[in-house]
């Protein structure tokens, strides 16, 4: 794990990263010595691991709970390389895109091959936080991320016991039913009543699918990209709650 | 409005009052002086006006919020009189409860002609409360109310200016859609993924329903009686979001 630069402001500091091809960012308090719940966040389809939503995220957790956040560049996403496979899987999705369409099954093949590939980087990133003095080996952990956050995040968080809470959301169950029933840690799911690129009840069924006991479904009227500032409060009360001891 | 009793513990303070026949409770901040929000709380069906879910959640709001709270017996309910209206009304949906099914069209009845009474009854008693020192004549007003307290509720806040928040949940659409269209002020309503009372698709349907701009749904896992601890602290952030100034 290479850090190439630090800046803090308002008492967060913000420290890029790579790890063997991988970029990343850590967020923690300017002044953080010793273990911290850590929270990742997974951006969404087309952003990248400093995309606006997730810097915001990340400032109010380190900020209002202490903990440590980190990001990463997915797969074909951010600085790094596109290939021939992503551009043959993306095709349709962003037909059905331009035409208003659910894109539901041509989501979930792109988002599987993107598993693939995601998950190993996922838990390697994981191991090299776990070695850092300011976040620990054994502290909890939790995940955050919303549409391609979620159909990565979804098999990321079944196969990775390490994480004890999820904030999932704005994502339909196709390709997901079976991991998320493996998921048995507690769940807060977004869902957007108006949402034209996931259909209202592949969100439901997806919230019908997670194996856990503690799960709560969140829904507010508007479209994809609407999901209202208080739920950025409650995911802070929902990690607080599960991480914080 | 005769207060009959006036109790106080941990700094609330709880009088009892009859208006006409209706017979209500106040919970107040114990030295409650000069105006403050109000909040209604409307309970299920066979409960009464400090039914145990009644109490705790007017305690959290006067404690935390330093709101006033009230609440009185619907219609038939508590110690007032049944009728032989009510007698029939009730066969049809205790028939269906002991069979384990769904009670929506016979409920609908029922709560049909008990709005008629009780949303006058709410009215006067919102009068004679406005007039108090320690509530106020223009403060703003909240409605909660779950299951029998939402079939009653609805029509009530379609009907009744007054009240700017509304906290409904565990009912589903039937009789409800049309004043639920008439609501335009902003509503959390709660639904139990597995309320065998309450099919799943009618409560969507009544959170469909609501005209709000701003309308959250939370949904949880278990039945009818099984809502979360924590969801009681949502409806207080959001009636302090909402009512508090």
């Amino acid at each position: 794990m290479h850090f190439s630069s630090q800046t803090s402001s308002n008492g967060v500091s913000e420290q890029l990263f790579t790890l063997d091809d991988i970029p990343g960012v850590l967020w923690t308090p300017a002044d953080a010595t010793g273990p911290r719940p850590l929270v990742l966040l997974g951006h969404g389809g087309g952003q990248h691991k400093m995309a606006p939503p997730l810097v915001a995220r990340a400032r109010r957790y380190v900020a209002d709970c202490g903990f440590a956040v980190a990001s990463v560049d997915a797969p074909w996403h951010g600085g790094r390389p596109a290939s021939e496979q992503r551009d043959r899987l993306i095709a349709p999705v962003r037909e059905r895109m331009a035409a208003g369409e659910p894109v539901g099954p041509a989501l979930a093949d792109l988002h599987a091959a993107l598993a693939d590939l995601a998950i190993p980087e996922w838990q390697t990133v994981l191991d090299a936080l776990q070695k850092l003095d300011c976040v620990g080996a054994d502290g909890p952990v939790g995940y955050a991320g919303m549409s391609l956050g979620t159909g990565l995040g979804v098999p990321f968080v079944a196969a990775e016991h390490r994480v004890t809470a999820a904030v999932f959301g704005l994502a339909g169950d196709y390709g997901l039913t079976e991991p998320a029933a493996r998921i048995t840690v507690p769940v807060e799911f977004v869902l957007q009543w108006d949402d034209r690129l996931v259909p209202r009840d592949a969100a439901l069924a997806l919230f019908g699918a997670f194996g856990s006991a503690e799960k709560t479904l969140h829904a507010n009227p508007g479209g994809h990209g609407d999901v209202p500032e208080f739920e950025l409060d409650s995911s802070e009360r929902f990690f607080t709650r599960h991480l914080a001891t």
